[in-house]
């Protein structure tokens, strides 16, 4: 195949992992970002866990996390064969519940996971303390062992080299327009065959199209450090429900614990809130209480590329323009599927299961 | 006079102070310090209350507090003469009672206060509300407008500046051990006439006659800033006691609220921990509720030298060496009288009242 010369609009996990793979598949590629590898994608937990994720009502960006989920185990050993790794975890999710209405949530989830053939094991309070010491006083949950989780600063670290080592070429700046074959940054303007517009929830801002279907959802991280006096951190990812709240406890490999994540509508704010920091500290030592004792090492916020309908926009916006962005709470998970569907369309090929519900047409109808 | 030379050890509140004004009075002065400027000094909120900190038992920190507290307008003004102010405010404090224990609390340091002849106005809760607007539910509270308050951040910078000014001769070197006219760092050694050991926490294991006396207390602060949607911070340094912890909420000139502050027995450890900060932000939010939409700027964590009998130690360890050092949490409030203490002793002259009590010789009997 005869490369094209791309340029992909943001850095983060999407942006990163297209520009590898289209590099790998042959194309010329510049990525333009002022901090590629930070955005919203620094900021996270790692998980890649589309059921425990969903709500109801987002079939269709569960079956393409589904996807995405099935693609990553191939993903992370081909980024780790290019030199760097994401601690691919299979270590799995348990959601734990605190009360009946905790329980009943646990229930949804489980339905939705035996609905789509996905293993998952009920647990009593007593299975769920004997599978993780440390939790606080659960009432039961539900061991979900396909969930997958990566460490998300290692990934972009790799992707960062994946892609250096197959020629992207890095320009740290601001895009303030893109055109067909033509992006405009702060200091001058890039020509070539097709744009990638993969700016995370600054997307909305870059093309018509995306105007108000893509939006900034801020939400905050905690990392904390276990201390040699205090418990290790869960061996799994826990998740549960606090007081209305849900919040997620993700082990890393060096017994570093992310805590996520908030949730709010606040623009492009990107300062961390006092209420938020109080609310997943509370929630968290509800969880496991010895969090306590650990050292709270950050605190951080991102912004998240929210979509209008939850499902990502990824296809042509008009020729010369691709969507690779509003991946809303799913931009880990689903850059595998992401990157593959950019190739694939790029190369005039189908792309993979899914993707076609993901086309930015569907805001025309 | 003939001036001597000095060498200073330890670049926080004491030392630099110490340093400022022995460089003023005609000596030579050398200050080392890995990083002048910071320590527990820098992680702090900046009240200089004697009597709202002090606990009862302890009236000889607080006789030493209030000499202090009375130089330290004419100390503020010297500085401000040398290029940089502290932000000296006298906006005074408002200790403020949520129940039946806190309002007996009050009282007794109401008590205090007549007893050592200082104003304090006892407010209804009506009266709080009207003092301060956005205050939690209180029952009631004590104004006390005599303490001052200062940007302990920006002091450290005048004082450093001043010291300069002056002709210190600063030094970033850790010192590894103190001797009757000579200091070891790592990288080498410093003679003198006199050293003035000032290194805070780090004290006790700098002179056998401090082994044991002077030991680090650990305490965490928060810094947070208003936003344009929030009510604004209190005029004046808000105390209270929630759930048995006390905390302050100090504001800054520049729409920044400090929050502390914790109080560890942890040896050295200068992390900040998760218990820490949910327990400041719990009860901020019920001082004063707004707190919630503050963005967090900064968690820090600092090691004041606290004093087996919580009172200083200023005064002549063993010829060629003086003690400034262990002031618990009133490093910043005993900053001038210490000073002028250690001008005077160097002088053979009467320190000012109170610092007899504060001779190290204590221990021995």
């Amino acid at each position: 195949m005869s490369g094209k010369h791309l340029v992909i609009v943001g850095g983060g996990v999407i942006g990163l992992s297209a520009a590898w793979r289209l590099a790998a598949a042959g194309h010329a590629v510049k990525l333009v970002d002022p901090t590629p590898g930070r955005g919203a994608s620094w900021v996270a937990g790692g998980m890649l866990a589309p059921v425990s994720e969903a709500w109801p009502g987002e079939e269709t960006a569960l079956h393409l996390g589904e996807e995405s989920l099935r693609r990553w185990p191939a993903f992370a050993e081909a980024l780790t064969a290019e030199g760097g790794s994401p601690d691919l975890s299979t270590a799995g999710t348990l959601l734990v519940a605190f009360d009946r209405g905790d329980a009943d949530q646990v229930d949804v989830v489980a339905e939705y996971l035996a609905k789509v053939g996905r293993e998952a094991e009920r647990l009593t309070s007593r299975q769920v303390r004997a599978a993780e010491s440390g939790l606080g006083a659960v009432r039961g949950g539900l061991l979900v062992p396909g969930d997958l989780g990566v460490d998300n600063r290692k990934l972009l670290r790799a992707l960062r080299l994946a892609a250096s080592r197959r020629g992207v070429e890095f320009i740290e700046d601001n895009v303030t327009a893109v055109e067909p074959g033509r992006v405009r940054t702060a200091s001058g303007e890039l020509d070539c065959d097709v744009v990638v517009l993969a700016a995370g929830a600054r997307s909305g801002g870059l093309h018509p199209k995306l105007a108000g279907a893509v939006r900034p959802l801020k939400g905050e991280i905690l990392r904390l450090r276990a201390r040699r006096s205090s418990l290790p951190p869960p061996r799994r990812t826990v998740r549960a429900v606090v007081e209305g709240r849900p919040i997620y406890l993700v082990p890393r490999v060096d017994g570093e614990l992310v805590l996520g994540a908030t949730q709010y509508e606040a623009g492009f704010d990107e300062t961390v809130g006092a209420r938020g920091v109080r609310e997943l500290l509370e929630g968290a030592e509800r969880v496991f209480p010895s969090v306590g004792e650990y050292e709270l090492a950050e605190t951080a916020a991102g912004l998240r590329a929210a979509s209008v309908d939850t499902v990502p926009f990824i296809g042509e916006l008009e020729p010369g323009i691709f969507a690779a962005t509003g991946h809303h709470r799913n931009g880990l998970l689903m850059a595998p599927v992401t990157a593959d569907a950019i190739v694939a369309l790029l190369a005039g090929e189908e792309p993979p299961p899914g993707v076609a519900a993901a086309h930015p047409e569907r805001l025309e109808h």
